[in-house]
């Protein structure tokens, strides 16, 4: 994972100027394949400077080595190595800003005491200006509990923070939109939707990060009949919105309707489940999902209740067997589950024109260079490949879409909006089997969703507020 | 309390030219006192003009006059009134951003997937680089449940916000603390002290505010004893950290030290005992509490625990029945209870050059004016008088203080150098009177707290980091 993009780091180093110089330094760096790229003096003597340099290099053995160069130097004293993403890092990747300054008594009457006092009143009077005179208006609380981030598992609330932060920080930056890392110190499902409703009032909605399966699916139901606020867990719902409008621009390239569409789905935990949902909401042809025990069907019972509804909802024809009978004249080949699953005989045995997600994090279920002379599209869910399927192609735009129109809640109708939202930012003319899905710094992407999405859910019924573009 | 400053409102004026011209306008606003100080026009047209006209009042009841006026006039359409305060909480007054841009996938890759997981797995490994590489470094908690919001009672956790959101305003502004409200929808003490505990992570410490006594007390000691944050109920602890910075100058100014002082408090509330508590720590040399039931003595039970506790602690001399005997000879009074408790009479049964702290709000406990001639010191919550004790004093330099040297907890000894630093920001030379306590907007202020207030955060052994400065 580290050397997906190539790292920097910063060394600090004391010279003493009488026994070496810069130049030795530097060429020392470049001998071991580090690229400076920045030069900072922290302290400038005739016998001693001390600087920082910024070093770029292209994986972590190569910082080992530089490192230990430094530490060996004649005349060099290696003070501190800094990495770039850990510098970034530092005291916190968000921050909490008045929106207005403070700049005088006159000021602070009106923000606080006393006159805030009215503000106070009028909300406790009509208690829905709470979504105009508060932060409620624009502001999401994303909740861990740390239980399954990213691809390192239960990691626990303070290790989760960093990527909340990040989440917090693509919210406002994709979508204007105001969010919050909450990491919860509990992964009783109780006490999760307990305390999830006890700090709802200053939210707009609430976006569910990185909760193990099966709690997330309670845990999301729960707060979802119990809050009047969007609740998205944005693993399942995030994943399947980017999934389905790949699918959709992917089956667009094949000209193949999605109804008459055959769909294979293996990995049937949270991201499985979501996915295949809007598969079945946006009227696929046939679904079939494979897991650990094989492929579901109606005819066992398992001991997970998800794959009993999962049976009673999929597989009409009521296909037995492992993955190899599974994908036997299959459409679509969806992976969420682990690294090296899929084999080349696999995706042979698929109908002509096969498409392939292969979105099992970080290695894929084939690589994709296995296949290329098979799959008519491959997409993955990493961004060293094309078509990479990443959730913040959803989340800004669509809590963007349900704090506009004060949503309750984000329906079936307006995740299948978002996807088609998605989609409809790469055109005819652009769509090819290395570009179904737009980057994630697409400049229209927040804004598509947006439309569809606010349309939706007014159309659903959930809307409380109709913004004015849509009178 | 509306009227204290003067307010502005906004009025969304229609004009028909061929009716009307803005002259008139103007000269009827003027006529029934508005002052207009701003036109912005919105929409300019040869036959009709819409203009924002922000008008300063004196009153609400001239807003009545003037907004009547306008629905009135000929050739005017009054399209809407906004008032500058509800202006300034048009969604919230806070907002989440970046501390620094995500421009590309390079930056997304380090504040986000993959690179982030580096990070999280740093924190994973040593959970006290939390403090380091998250917003915990320097982010507070506001947590109220709504139950005593400024005079306003008990109004719930929505019309709670707007205190909450400005508050965290003051902590960014004047210490460049981040802090986030937390207005919880419940009012359950053990559901309290759970939601805050599963938060705890996210946070560097918890600022509760505006809860209801006597359940402040529980929640604040559970709080304290199973969190490893600092947990400061600023109702309490901020009015007393501010008081006492206030009482020692007054006593500098009228030569009495403190261990030979007679204090008497009125009303044993969360702040009247908090305030007590400060006052024995700094080591007063008598406190006597009175509340409803007359002076807090040792002969008698008391259904409010607090109050069995206060009598032990308290009243040496046993003095026994209401406010007039307990001030008789009292050197200092200080009024945490409701206005117009006090009577001349009472102040001039006080020891000579007697002090008052009349901070009910939003009426004192007396006049000032009516005691002027009688008392050598006057200090009142309120902004139009001297000498006002306000709690944005303490708290942006206390947590300021707390975070920077990562302490555990806010301990006695950190709030009486709180004090003692607020006091010292008002110089001998400007010592008088009227000024006894400096202004919130003293820039001194934040700086002089954080000196003492890590010092002794030090010294207590609570630190558990120590500044540069101090090292």
């Amino acid at each position: 994972m580290a050397g997906l993009g190539g790292k920097s780091i910063i060394l600090r180093l004391e010279m003493n100027l009488q026994e070496t110089t810069f130049g030795k330094v530097a060429s020392r760096i470049g001998e071991l394949g580090g690229d400076i790229v920045a030069i900072d003096v922290i302290q400038a003597g005739r016998e001693v400077s001390v600087r920082d340099v910024t070093v770029t290099v292209g994986d972590s053995l190569q910082i080992e080595r530089i490192t230990e160069a430094m530490r060996n130097l004649q005349g060099v004293k290696l003070i501190n190595v800094s990495d770039r993403t850990f510098l970034l890092h530092l005291g916190g990747k968000i921050e909490t800003r008045p929106k207005t300054p403070i700049q005088n008594r006159d000021d602070l009457s009106r923000v606080y005491t006393p006159d805030v006092a009215r503000v106070c009143l009028a909300i406790k009077d009509e208690p829905r200006k709470a979504f105009t005179l508060t932060i409620k208006r624009n502001t999401v609380a994303v909740v861990s509990d740390g239980s399954a981030v990213l691809g390192l598992g239960n990691i626990g609330p303070e290790a989760a923070m960093p990527v909340m932060e990040g989440k917090a920080m693509l919210f406002k930056q994709f979508a204007d939109v105001d969010a919050f890392p909450i990491c919860l110190n509990t992964q009783d499902t109780d006490e999760i939707v307990r305390t999830v409703k006890a700090i709802a009032p200053a939210f707009g909605g609430i976006n569910l990060e990185d909760i193990s399966s099966p709690r997330c699916f309670e845990i999301e139901e729960r707060l979802r009949r119990e809050l009047d606020i969007p609740v998205f867990h944005d693993d399942q719902h995030g994943t399947a919105v980017v999934l389905f409008a790949g699918l959709l621009n992917a089956l667009r390239l094949v000209g193949k309707p999605l109804s008459q569409v055959r769909a294979v789905v293996c990995g049937i935990g949270a991201a499985g489940v979501a996915c295949s949902k809007i598969l079945l909401a946006g009227g696929i042809g046939e679904l079939i999902g494979v897991d650990r025990e094989g492929i579901l069907h109606r005819g066992r019972r398992y001991a997970n209740e998800m794959w009993n509804w999962y049976a009673a909802h999929t597989n009409p024809r009521g296909v037995t067997g492992g993955l190899r009978e599974a994908v036997e004249g299959a459409d679509v080949f969806i992976g969420l589950s682990a690294g090296g699953l899929l084999k080349r005989e696999h995706v042979a045995a698929m109908a002509d024109r096969p498409i392939v997600f292969a979105m099992a994090n970080p290695t894929p279920e084939i690589a994709p260079e296995e296949i290329e002379d098979l799959a008519a599209v491959i997409a993955t869910g990493r961004s060293d490949y094309p078509n990479q399927i990443n959730n913040v192609l959803c989340f800004p735009g669509i809590f963007r879409a349900a704090l506009d129109c004060r949503s309750s809640q984000i329906t079936e109708e307006m995740k299948l909006a978002a996807s088609r939202a998605i989609a409809s930012t790469v055109s005819d003319g652009e769509l090819n089997e290395h570009y179904i899905i737009p980057s994630v710094f697409h400049s229209q992407v927040v804004a598509r969703i947006r439309e569809e999405v606010v349309a939706a859910a007014i159309s659903s019924g959930v809307a409380r507020r109709i913004p004015r573009e849509f009178r």
